[in-house]
């Protein structure tokens, strides 16, 4: 739990994210035991963090590699880890050129793909460059976002990577991103992304495609990812902080948070209100997934506020409830709706270690908009 | 309009911020003969652009001064005017600090205050700093965000910033930001602020209290202004680029909107879709204001398509509705739903000038949240 009274003091200005460190130390080591137990690779998603330190911390705990957004992103990332990911459609020149370039250096890249366009940019690219680029065929499970829609085309696109001499066919790559369901509830969905998964690569084999890596999962899936039983990899990137999209729909608790925005009290002037000094500018305007009309986060030392309604720069919570009001030029502490697209708003975080003292730390690839 | 082919073909990487110039130009023009009809001063709001090439050139067509949200917008603003209203409830420890700092080293420093809390800190603060900062009473005309709530609260506050050395009352601040009805359909909102103010003038003039500057305004009721008739000033921010919440609102046209973000298509896989690489951390998760389901903002090149679905880095356009349908690869512009924080989400922006050039340009007080 993320506000002793002691870092909202050491917070020169606000609205500063804070991270604490010690439970970011049990997410990540929670997660790498799961994955340990059942024999799955991590390669977390660095949206979330954008940041090398954390990036080396997941590596320090056996992530076999790193996975990120955008090409820009994996160009930081190198610094933290040589086997990258970018789990993304990577179908435009300037793109293609950023991940040749890398191939080149020697990081082992791999991306994903949906389509043979995209394959064959991707291919000229690697071939100009000389080097080779390793290929995930993005089959869609639900989602509807990207990603080949059937096993039969999944098998034609990966015969299309596999005739580029440029390119190295590595596997499956999928996004859960519909499964939302309480854990105990997920275990019918993933089962038929398991069967579908299982019908990839009974058609790969029979064509003489060997499938090495199929990777999947997320936040909300990641503990019951053992029921894709074919799945080698898992590429969770929320865990490693939390917020009130993974607490309101039961993947954790309010004390596995380790990330929340110190603000400030401005005004309590309207009846019924108090507004801090964080808006969508800050906090974002994304809605909770589960329950949207819940407001836009949590306020740790008010529970019963409720954050009604956010401008750029402020944020009004419905006090009505409080027992306890707050006051103009107090502290609080609110845990975002959704952490990632919050992180990315701030050029650097406080990290509040296990001893109370903060260190600033910079978010290296933020901005990284390609 | 914003999208000719020629500019996408300039931009190297996607997504990327293009902002018109001559179409800038004309909007800003446009306000600037309007408000010197009506001799209203205009003090743009900075929050839009945070560019000081645009702040340069609000100023050069004739703005007294510029508005800020945060104190250190205004510190990076201080290069384009020396005239700033920091439109915020000033209430913290650092905040007062660098405001006295700004006033100390000469410039014009205002902001706003709704709590005598605000006042005594902020009077504490220009007093060690042996300087003096102008405030606006703030007063709630309907958007119930922040802001006194009557006429005698008004005249209460401004007696306690009378009274303080270190500060000097200077008017009354308001922000229409409840009116979003059309143009024509104002007049009795407006007219009834108008009183609301009038109630003020008249009850400080009975206490020896001048108001001097009765700041108010926004992009939404720019142009109706004068029916605010006690009205000194305008502070309007989003009209310089204009976005899909003032086109659906009937206060622009297509036309008028300066920013577009060109994006390029990665994904066709999914039946009736096409994905762009522009998400939440591009355009923002804000729905639009008026008509909060049609979509993520407006696809120029396809203007029958619906920006469906937003996730961090993938836009979703519903292609169903269009003949002609986008291909993985190719470039679209996309204007937002809501520029301000869109352009926040930028380090930078291309510059497109009337004869077709890109020049990059920074957005020098993004990040600037305190």
């Amino acid at each position: 739990m993320v506000s002793p009274d002691e870092t909202m003091r050491q917070v020169e200005a606000t609205p500063a994210l804070v991270i604490d460190e010690p439970t970011v130390a049990r997410n990540v080591e929670r997660l790498a035991n799961y994955a340990a137990s059942h024999r799955l690779d991590v390669r977390p998603h660095t949206k979330t963090h954008k940041s090398l330190r954390m990036a080396e911390r997941q590596v320090h705990a056996g992530a076999t590699g790193l996975t990120t957004a955008k090409a820009g992103e994996a160009e930081v990332m190198t610094a933290a880890s040589r086997d990258l990911l970018v789990a993304y459609p990577v179908v435009d020149e300037y793109r293609c050129r950023r991940l040749a370039a890398m191939a080149r250096e020697g990081v082992l890249i791999r991306t994903t793909a949906d389509s043979l366009e995209g394959v064959e940019r991707l291919a000229a690219a690697a071939q100009a460059a000389g080097t080779t680029i390793g290929v995930l065929v993005d089959l869609d499970v639900g989602f509807h976002r990207t990603g080949v829609s059937s096993p039969a085309a999944a098998l034609e696109l990966a015969q299309g990577i596999d005739a580029e001499r440029s390119l190295r066919l590595d596997g499956i790559f999928f996004y859960p991103g519909h499964v939302w369901e309480p854990v105990d509830c997920q275990g019918a969905e993933l089962s038929r992304i398991d069967g579908l998964i299982a019908e990839c690569v009974d058609l790969w084999g029979r064509s003489g495609l060997n499938v090495h890596i199929i990777s999947g999962g997320s936040t909300p899936t990641a503990y019951q990812s053992h029921l894709v039983a074919r799945q080698t990899e898992i590429r969770p990137g929320t865990y490693i902080y939390n917020d009130m999209n993974t607490v309101r729909a039961g993947f954790c608790s309010l004390e596995d948070c380790a990330a929340t925005v110190v603000c400030t009290v401005v005004s309590t002037a309207v009846a019924g209100k108090a507004v801090i000094d964080a808006g969508t500018k800050t906090l974002t305007s994304d809605r909770n997934v589960k329950f949207p009309d819940s407001g836009h986060g949590h306020v740790v030392e008010y529970p019963d506020a409720v954050v009604v309604r956010l401008s750029e720069e402020h944020g009004e919570l419905d006090v009505s409830r409080c027992e306890r009001k707050p006051r103009i030029g107090e502290r609080v502490s609110v845990i975002p709706n959704h952490v990632c697209p919050c992180v990315n708003l701030q050029d650097a975080f406080w990290m509040r270690r296990g001893d109370g003292t903060l260190e600033r730390v910079a978010v290296d690839s933020r901005g990284r908009l390609s």
